[in-house]
């Protein structure tokens, strides 16, 4: 038995991402970047008009200015200005090499051909310098930069089409239980609905963690050993929910060594989600066995799957965000387990909610947090500060 | 031309929920419920042991209790218990009606085929009751719910198959302006890669707002009207980039009206982002025409489009988080607009990025928040206080 820090601890050891892979720039939101970026271009790749308005070549005695063209947007059009002339210009389009400066339309008046200054005008002013934004071969993005929408945006300005990205893990999660059925069915004596496999399937969409696959096996031991085998041929996670309690785990004990997954630790000092298993084939392949009450298995999951899977998928060892703030009730516990409690965070204090049992995911749809009482805690007053994993 | 807080009004005031849909509930992560939801069951559905153990019937006499049978999980075998009599029993499993209580195996030591209790035992104890968590017709989860992955596991594991949810918006993203080249085609003379089209789809993406398809289309008056009559066959938002700005206005406006897009504003007092447009076709379709410089764009999106979307898909109308906290160095400003700048928050500061240009996406990417520096200000010293918008 290992304490939640060891058991934090023991898996960022022994995740390493889980590869690189080109993708498409346009399909990267959200991905982690693996390798610098370069732009490949001048940006703006051109000396650029910031504003509608005039590019004029300034003479120091004019004080007006013969337009002698025009060049909208987009245009490969360019002029050799005299000092003297311009060109009617528009935001975004190539400025002439021989013009000075632009001259915003509000700032002169146009008329029989001529443009007529108001107001001093400054060398440059309104040009976007080529190269002015980044230039050719400079460094655009570094590795482990997260590709926000911007940084897409980014990335398609430079004309860049593929980024190496950290692939994200394919993950199996396997489900089992025989007192377990499909919702949709109808309920026998005995049986409850398998929800764990949606659950687990749901965090992974809802925190991006990669592609899930679900299973759902008989609980014996040549079903589970089997399902296990195909899921390894493809998967870099799986998941196993239930036959993890102490009855059962020499049954997926065994499953698991017949298919070459090395405990790196069983059973984590914390209540709910004791008999937490974690094991890897040492080819990058890792295995969480889960306990099956539901609510041990979504907190397991956000406190150690989930930070587990973003270091693989290139985002470093980063679980849900943390925050100390005080209860607003006593606290007492009994045992020397830590406790990770289903709670709400109001106004900076901390509520306890009730329906604590593992079992019961009713309070857990009215948590915005999980509360972490450590294992030495006896009784904790109220207004003392304790740690929070927030949803 | 209206300020920023009446932008948004008139945004929030225009917009309604684009309707309700039925999913699957496996399907429906991030999804906003749109009607009440009610047990159909007792959860759990039938009194269960919460332990692994032995369900017994009391015998104030008895110090022994003889082991008459076995209840695995998921079994729908019962036994009518005589008074000193129990069963083996697992975690999930039925307990029978004649049984007071369930001892934990580490509580007892059996023994030719009964056990001999340690300690005291409490009538229920280890017994969860039926219904205990939900009573069947209970209300489960109330309309607004986000449907988390914990709910997704409570409305499986209460058997529900499919869930009444807001619809999220259908988007059109139609991109325009001859200046633009998508990226993998060679750059010629006068040309930048469209970036928009693509920032904006990866933005809805992020935010999970709903499903976008692009268009590029030629930015001719023929083309933009067509482009705009296709998409309102079936988009309930329309995001056209580029095309407002003051010379090509009357172009856009003129696609808008021949298509029956009306003007709620043009034109929002602040910088970047001037040219702002917001029209709606009166039944359930707005459109916003966004400026064409691609940090101009992003920011009019997360600031005004984000919320709009959000309300649409049932989330209310609320965008970034936002957050006053202290300028790093003073800042200043000489025009009457509210400024939307690109900016880090590190250590409860603020610090004002630089390249703030309308076209510039790169200090985007560097970027956390965005700082809003509102119309009636000049110079704001260091330490003084503005509001971000958090990234």
């Amino acid at each position: 038995m290992v304490s939640i820090r060891q058991a934090l601890q023991l898996i960022d050891k022994t995740i390493t991402v889980t590869g690189i892979e080109t993708i498409t720039a346009e399909n990267s939101t959200d991905r982690i970047l693996a390798e610098p970026v370069y732009a490949p271009i001048d940006m703006p790749p051109f000396r650029q008009s910031a504003m509608d308005g005039y590019a004029l070549h300034f003479h120091p005695d004019f004080e007006r200015y013969q337009v002698v063209g025009e060049i909208p947007a987009g245009s490969d059009k360019t002029y050799e200005l005299k000092p003297g002339t311009c060109v009617r210009i528009f935001t975004g389009a190539a400025v002439p090499e021989s013009a000075t400066a632009v001259v915003m339309q509000e700032d002169c008046v146009a008329a029989d051909g001529h443009i007529k200054i108001n107001g001093t005008l400054l060398k440059g002013s309104h040009i976007r310098k080529q190269g002015e934004q980044i230039a050719r071969g400079e460094s655009a993005l570094e590795p482990g930069t997260r590709l926000t929408p911007w940084c897409v945006g980014f990335l398609c300005a430079l004309g860049i089409t593929q980024v190496s990205v950290y692939r994200r893990p394919k993950i199996a999660v396997i489900a089992t239980g025989s007192e377990l059925i499909k919702p949709g069915q109808p309920l026998t004596p005995g049986k409850i609905y398998e929800s764990n496999s949606y659950m687990l399937a749901s965090a992974i969409k809802h925190y991006n963690c990669g592609e899930a696959r679900l299973f759902w096996v008989h609980d014996d031991l040549d079903a589970v050993t089997q399902s296990l085998r195909d899921a390894l041929t493809w998967a870099d996670f799986i998941l196993l929910s239930g036959g993890i309690s102490a009855g059962d785990y020499d049954f997926a004990g065994r499953a698991m060594a017949q298919n070459g997954v090395n405990e790196i630790f069983y059973k984590v000092n914390q209540k709910p989600g004791k008999p937490l298993y974690f094991g890897t084939t040492g080819q990058n392949q890792y295995l969480f066995a889960l306990p099956g009450n539901p609510s041990a298995a979504i907190t397991s999951f956000l406190v150690y799957v989930l930070p587990a899977m973003r270091k693989a998928g290139g985002n470093g060892f980063t679980g849900l965000q943390k925050l100390k703030i005080p209860l607003a009730a006593a606290y007492t516990k009994t045992d020397n387990r830590a406790h990770l409690l289903k709670a709400f965070s109001d106004s900076g204090k901390i509520h306890i909610l009730s329906g604590q049992n593992s079992d019961i995911l009713q309070s857990f749809t009215e948590a915005n947090a999980i509360a972490l009482i450590p294992e030495e805690a006896k009784t904790l007053e109220a207004s003392e500060p304790v740690e929070l994993f927030l949803l």
